[in-house]
């Protein structure tokens, strides 16, 4: 083993691992507006962020309206998704003083780091990502951006010297496209970025299961509507939902995934809502059949969700409040990234960015 | 025929050209970094280029540094290069205030709208123009960067609404990207782009030939340095160049693209460099075998040449003096694309830009 390291080593594991001690923890984490959460996203995604911006993680938090132009939006509806959006994001307890929150297109920087590393990508390699072979195969002219949406997303971590990133499982494969982009950047320009670590959900909130067919993934576009329960459903909803959810021929509750998906499913979502261990749920179900059970995971997701629900529609009634944290947000992530991306273009050979005072000149 | 027009049928060529008339005539210019230009390019291009200002037109022209990203750079070089050409735009007569010159990185709405148009290009559509075919069989990995070249160049002359394109005939094919693109955007969100017309060269400096193999085009990656006369040549360099020049064994000289390419070649940089038609340059060369006319075509490219590569030598010794028009000229640049590009925001669905003056709430 040898001291000594020349920049052609800088992209091995080695000076990686060295690299990320030297920038300091900062969570990056890029929601699609689409439309209303289920609660999976919600407790996956805008809660964990939540709760990473209370235990004092520095967080960067955006709405990926440029990844969501890769699948075709109607422009009214885009604009009033990024809104609720906003809206249940500020609901459930991101402090827009404390946490960056912005929409991603209001910094340019996600699209010019984007092009740079467009140019160190290859079609290879992320043509053959299971998302892009998934989501072309339904597809009779297949748009590019889709192809590059992990570019994209490498971009939008490391335009901010991002640290970690909070995934679900099938993300894991774009964050090693990240990572690989990271190390062909080093290897070419010298290090610049730290290498951006997956966080992992480690409440199962990735894994929620349809209601009316235990087999299959939670999912907003399954056609049966009772199979997935939105942020913004009423308590009743929420009921009837549940009561019609599928499980088994066995009354008890017990906790068996691989067996029992259906009744483990739910709860799986007790869990979530109430914030406890399976065995503290299957211990408060003592005595209950599924059915009674139901009742009960029920009134904990309205516990838990109704607050969130009527604060987001609270807010949701004043656009301009929202329009304007957005903004707010979009000034800070922009200092941020311009602090980096300055040090790209040193790196890439690219000139300086031009002082911004020179705009007066115009 | 109807006089209705539904946005369904914004796309189709009858509203294009309506759409045409309502655009300003702009023309869109870029120029790779490539180091010392050969007179091919200066010719065809640069010069092109400042007769097209001189004739009033409204010009904007680039340096495509973010273009020349798609094939390895070295850092350094990169930026030689980009202070190489500004000073030989600057000396071959391009105004810094009547034109638009700046570089492509300067104005992030550049890689901005690459990536809408990225969401509306298809890798079918691409991967089979043949630059992309040509250079991408030579590598082993192929950059994205290299297949989305196209995408780009048709976001650096929309974002400006330019109408016209000073291109070779090979590059026909991705202004017909960029039309495609104009069309497919108006469909899906309503007309918002001139579509871009190529001004093809017609005095045939995009048609020089090697001056060893006048079967290929010029071309400063030739392996031979006599196979091409570059800008920065001395007037030694040039005569040796020309005299070096592979014709054949008729001394006439006489202009027969088809059965004399090496001797018609010569009258083509004649013709150039003098500002002349072939015919005037057969007359002049009445009496001289192509030996002695080698002088000729020599004395009229170093007057054509000198004073420019002296001027331009000037300038490049002052790199400040071209940072400063590079900067002015970004400057004047994103004012113009702010403008197109709030537009394109409003059209797709995304949220306007950020004021200005929220920077200072930073």
């Amino acid at each position: 083993m040898s001291n000594c390291t020349t920049s052609a080593e800088a992209g091995n594991n080695n000076s990686v691992d060295r690299a990320d001690i030297e920038w300091p923890r900062r969570v990056v984490s890029g929601l699609q507006p689409t439309g209303a959460l289920h609660i999976g996203n919600y407790f996956g995604a805008v809660r964990r962020c939540v709760r990473l911006q209370d235990k004092g993680d520095d967080l960067m938090i955006f709405i990926a309206d440029l990844h969501s132009l890769t699948t075709h939006q109607d422009p009214a509806a885009l604009q009033e998704n990024v809104l609720d959006l906003t809206a249940c994001l500020l609901a459930s307890g991101i402090d827009p003083d404390r946490s960056v929150l912005f929409t991603q297109s209001s910094v340019a920087r996600h699209s010019e780091l984007c092009w740079l590393l467009t140019c160190l990508a290859t079609h290879a390699r992320l043509a053959h990502l299971p998302q892009y072979k998934d989501k072309s195969a339904k597809m009779k002219e297949v748009p590019l951006g889709l192809l590059l949406y992990p570019v994209l997303q490498a971009a939008d971590v490391l335009v901010y010297r991002g640290t970690h990133v909070p995934v679900g499982v099938d993300q894991l494969q774009h964050l090693q496209v990240a990572s690989q982009l990271v190390r062909t950047f080093h290897h070419r320009f010298g290090r610049t970025f730290p290498t951006p670590k997956p966080l992992l959900a480690e409440d199962g909130s990735d894994r929620l299961l349809s209601l009316r067919d235990p087999s299959k993934k939670m999912s907003k576009s399954d056609t049966d509507p009772k199979s997935c329960i939105l942020l913004t459903d009423s308590d009743d909803t929420i009921l009837l939902k549940l009561r019609k959810a599928v499980t088994d021929f066995t009354p008890q509750v017990t906790f068996d995934r691989e067996n029992r998906p259906g009744v483990s499913n739910l709860i799986a979502v007790h869990c979530l809502a109430a914030d406890k261990l399976p065995e503290e749920a299957v211990e408060e179900a003592d005595g209950l059949d599924t059915g009674r059970y139901k009742r009960v995971v029920a009134a904990a997701l309205s516990e838990a969700l109704g607050p969130v629900r009527e604060r987001a529609a609270a807010l949701r009634r004043r656009p301009e409040l929202l329009r304007d944290v957005l903004r707010h947000g979009a000034v800070r992530a922009r200092v941020r990234a311009d602090e980096v991306y300055e040090s790209v273009l040193a790196r890439v050979g690219l000139a300086p960015p031009v002082a911004r005072l020179a705009r007066a000149a115009s």
